[in-house]
């Protein structure tokens, strides 16, 4: 190694504002993966990054360098264009589930490969496995086989994938350094990117249940996002949506994939489907699949119309071990043992339903993780929320709570109290679909 | 632990540029002293405050904190007033060997604990070693009896003296956060507080030779050290002096002390009496032995001419072990086997001695340290070393090279042939004192 790739030269030059070269690039991440750099090393570039930023070109070599930290999925097999949708995070956002089937039902394969919840947002995996049988953990070539056969395939995070993103992620959680853009940029990318897919949508959420709260910070990252990806030659875009209040009406794992079910049978909620369409519209378009938006829509319509998305559906869980007659009858999915209606206090105008307050109820309940370790009942959570500008009537319930333990019920119910807020007069909510970058 | 000084937290308060509370650099400097925060978090707060910075206030008390993070020495049972001096480091600073007795001569306790050399600048600890049995690790206990005896110690750095600093060095050291003002303020005032000493005067070199390469961020090194300690309550000043050229005539551990004993006996070179007679007057001046710097010199000068420096220096080095003999013989000392006057090339006037040159030169001699481990050889080096501005007639020495291995000399001799440069014109060098800050 020569001197000039020393951790401490390289800190110090990102440290001085300078922007790193390829080959500085390469030694971090190199560092970061086979352990040449100490984790007190790490951490200091990450600060330095997090407050000297990086450009654009740089933070397209550190998401190549991460991306091929590991091995890069290849699917040259497929001869389908191959799209995937990565969401930034929030509370009841249950839209993977369906938006894979229904853009694969479209003739695009969907190679998806996510995360599990921390926090107070629940990951699609954790959703999944609340379907009897359901495996996450594919190995590549097995996922590789499903995609040639269906076009489909939703796993977890294999250590093959990105693993200096795994270890950078983990710094970052511990040293204050998780909100920085480019950070932020080569961490979703490089996993997403090493799936072997041509073209990402992203979801970038704003608003209290969001990771980013303002709108500003969320429109620079979906920005960044799209020219990063576009330097490493991903045709890309990104949605910008509203977050405040938890999107659908069930926060929960099973109650989620009860939800999606409901959606591809073109019965899910109003902002669910909407977000869902922004999504596949973009991917479809992207993946050369539509010539438009509105094409694109007409396509994922009739797919939700025919039936062809749930047996898509069907496929799918039944192609990953699980109980794929759930589709047909949610009640096959995991029940709670209590099911308690909170009736709102007063008669009036939905004001408020706080994304945060909701996901700490059913993360209260049992729904999610506080800590990596902590286990998640699947059954449990909350369903049949009211939204923003609904009336409700005396006595009326304002959600369902499902849970497994009185006291945590007790719990839920006092926080839920909170969370919705009933009024005088009729509450207009933020526009859910802000604006598409790219 | 409240969560507001979880790690994390405390990390990202400065990182978004607040100042930290007194709990926050508590919790800072607890976690380096006891493990309870990992080194990757230590490091990643190293970062952010080099990024960021710390007012005086801060580095206040972060300075009070590394120095409670030990002990701190009582020498309260000592009547007279306690001095200390500490310089930034350059080549040829063997001021410390010769300027502490002066002063303890003059009645001033001086109770001094230093380092080792590492890299390019030699440490006090290793020279003082060269006089054959002198002991530099005597315990907190000895030290404080021998200064109530003799006024006068000086040892090595020990573990139970601001050991949260060592713990931050050794991190700030591999991951490019040395060079911050609040942190070198903190490094250097916490361990020569924690000494128990009443004022303290400061050499901030600048220069080639020197850690600060550069006038003006010296200057605000100098500043910074005098507003903090003052905030501390102790009355500190700041010589500011250039070091382009070595200090004195001679570079090396027996060499330097041969040099320092030359000073005692008022024959040392000028510019290292001018630098000793500067620091001298400002350290009696400070613990008020002098009414003014012109009386503090006289006092100075009075000792070195009646012999007490030199009688001060002998019970040094007696009262740790060494043989005392030096001081009236310094063919006691170890002697080279190799000694090589380096002939100049040609006669004129001296326009450059490198100063990184000449201790590069030493490096190679076997005078210095380049890893910590490495063993110090302490009769090597250079002596009789010309100054800039001074004539050179044909085939005149431009330095004596002490030398124990033949390739090493023949390194050493290029190294200089380089770093010494005669030329037509007189030149003058940079003005050796520049300012006094405080």
């Amino acid at each position: 190694m020569t001197p000039l790739l020393f951790p401490q030269h390289v800190i110090a030059r990102k440290r001085d504002g300078r922007a790193l070269t390829r080959d500085e690039i390469a030694a971090f991440v190199r560092g970061a993966t086979d352990g040449s750099w100490a984790d007190y090393q790490l951490s200091a570039m990450l600060m330095a990054v997090f407050l000297r930023g990086m450009d654009t070109a740089e933070t397209a070599v550190l998401t190549d360098a991460m991306m091929r930290s590991g091995i890069v999925a290849d699917l040259a097999g497929i001869k389908q264009p191959k799209a995937d949708k990565h969401s930034t995070g929030g509370v009841g956002d249950k839209v993977s589930l369906h938006l894979a089937p229904m853009v694969a039902a479209c003739g695009v394969a969907v190679p998806m490969i996510s995360g599990r919840g921390l926090g107070h947002t629940g990951g699609t995996l954790d959703k999944l496995e609340s379907i009897p049988g359901f495996r996450v953990n594919l190995t590549l070539a097995e996922y590789r086989a499903q995609l040639e056969k269906i076009g489909l395939a939703l796993i977890g995070q294999t250590g093959e994938l990105a693993p200096a993103d795994k270890k950078l992620y983990a710094l970052r959680d511990v040293t204050g350094t998780v909100e920085s853009i480019p950070l932020i940029c080569a961490s979703i990318l490089s996993k997403k990117l090493a799936e072997g897919i041509d073209v990402l949508v992203l979801d970038v959420k704003f608003g209290r249940g969001a990771f980013m709260k303002d709108k500003a910070r969320a429109k620079e990252l979906a920005g960044a996002l799209v020219s990063v990806a576009a330097a490493m030659g991903k045709p890309t875009r990104a949605v910008l949506t509203a977050m405040d209040q938890p999107l659908g009406r069930a926060v929960g794992n099973a109650l989620e994939v009860a939800e999606s079910i409901d959606c591809l049978k073109g019965k899910g909620p109003a902002d669910t489907m909407e977000v869902t369409y922004a999504l596949g519209e973009q991917m479809l378009v992207l993946a050369k699949a539509a010539n438009s938006p509105a094409e694109a829509r007409q396509k994922l319509e009739s797919v939700v119309a025919s039936g062809a998305a749930l047996a898509k559906f069907r496929d799918l869980v039944a192609a990953q071990g699980g109980e794929s007659r759930v589709a047909d009858d949610v009640a096959r999915l995991p029940q709670a043992k209590l099911k308690f209606p909170l009736a709102t206090p007063r008669p009036g105008w939905v004001g408020d339903v706080n994304a945060l307050g909701v996901a700490l109820a059913a993360l209260q309940l049992g729904a999610g993780r506080a800590k990596t370790d902590d286990r998640i009942d699947p059954a449990v959570g909350v369903s049949a929320l009211v939204k923003i500008g609904e009336r409700v009537e005396a006595g009326a319930p304002l959600c369902l709570i499902h849970a497994n333990d009185e006291a945590a019920l007790a719990e839920a119910r006092t926080i839920l109290r909170k969370a919705i807020v009933v009024g005088d007069a009729p509450a207009t909510s933020v526009k859910l679909i802000d604006e598409v970058v790219g």
